[in-house]
């Protein structure tokens, strides 16, 4: 592999991390091919470097201890090592089930959503701009590791997912839904369509397929956006 | 009211800020009697300066524009109000539904929790030490307001906060429960009792009443915390 210049992540670089010992365990579990090297902490506890350059052999990835570099770049004084990863593209597979989020804005919430994905059986999601940059060093920390078992793809346009996608199964979720989440049985393949954080999904988004409800009191003015994904993921698992 | 000393938020401070226009109005509408006062932005604009005044008189609480102020503390460059919250004691409500979080450290996680339970009707939260300070501006900003409308009440050891509540009826969530979440009709009044983000419920706790597994892939450690109280919420609120 090249040597890349380790520094603070930009989105326009091609290259990301992934901070700490149990993500960067994960991306060389499931995207070895992608690795391009591991740095580790000289004060790692001896049972997680064994482990760790234990991986890093079979997964034919160079690693070094770096202190400097980890103090560099990484959120917090105590990472114990990071992975270095080179993006790779990935295209969403057909008749199965997605999320699709248009115009995801926070960070952490994006993450926690991929990680009930994985939790949930749903290893596909779409984007659709403007989003957020999902290789952000902040969007795979807060998957735990969980981004690695995804294939995600970015849509200029629904229109451009619907075309592509056209044997889903539709249900936008939105506060005037018209259906109620436990009254629910999703036809599989689905796509399950959530709106921005502030704003929902408009008009004509929330008008295809089966638009659901999660019902919830007027004291508030609606849930937090990983929330609602994490619980109509949960629904349609348990179906 | 007395003056306070506009000054960045510490855990020993007698008071608190609610951050942003929107959690501003709930703090108005929801517990007028512990505002102490209300910083405006100038730059806010006409609509909304004139519904915070309404609602300063209706409350009888003063307000003042002050963009330094705001500047010192807000966390966000466009903050276009300050709430300023004499901290008030809450106790639970018995006999009715309860969330208990055991050792909870993050407080985004509280906040989104606190805004779920909001949404799904339950309005007591337990806190079990060592626990965040739901005063901390960030649980406010995170429940999005909806923190003004519930009571909770911190307990030294669980042992404590179940001879107070004998009557409820316990559900921890654990890794290994008994019953699939999807298959459980929940008794009222119920308990759900959720570990920390980390850790999970200690065996003594996760022994107690019926215990819950929400099933999920071994391609993740756990869900997230505020992710697996939420769908605990809306089945317990759909059965």
């Amino acid at each position: 592999m090249r040597d890349v210049r380790i520094k603070k992540y930009l989105k326009k670089l091609d290259y990301t991390y992934a901070f700490g010992v149990f993500p960067t365990i994960e991306l060389l579990e499931k995207r070895p091919q992608n690795v391009n090297k591991v740095l580790i902490n000289p004060k790692i506890n001896k049972e997680l470097e064994i482990k760790l350059k234990d991986l890093c052999a079979k997964a034919h990835v160079k690693y070094e201890f770096s202190l400097d570099h980890i103090l560099r770049i990484a959120p917090k004084e105590h990472t114990f090592c990071i992975g270095i990863l080179e993006k790779y593209k990935t295209e969403l597979e057909k008749n199965t089930n997605h999320v699709v989020l248009v115009n995801p804005s926070d960070m952490g919430n994006v993450g926690t959503i991929i990680r009930s994905m994985v939790g949930f059986e749903t290893y596909n999601l779409a984007l659709i701009r403007p989003a957020v940059d999902v290789y952000d060093p902040k969007v795979i920390r807060s998957s735990m590791g969980s981004f690695f078992h995804i294939n995600f793809e970015y849509f200029d346009y629904i229109e451009h997912y619907l075309q592509k996608h056209s044997a889903q199964n539709l249900y936008p979720f939105v506060l005037n839904g018209k259906n109620q989440l436990q009254n629910i049985t999703f036809k599989k393949p689905f796509s399950l369509i959530f709106g921005n954080e502030g704003e929902g999904l408009e008009h004509k988004v929330a008008s295809l397929g089966e638009s659901v409800l999660i019902k919830h009191t007027k004291n508030i003015e609606s849930l937090n956006l990983a929330s609602s994904v994490s619980i109509a993921l949960f629904k349609a698992q348990s179906n």
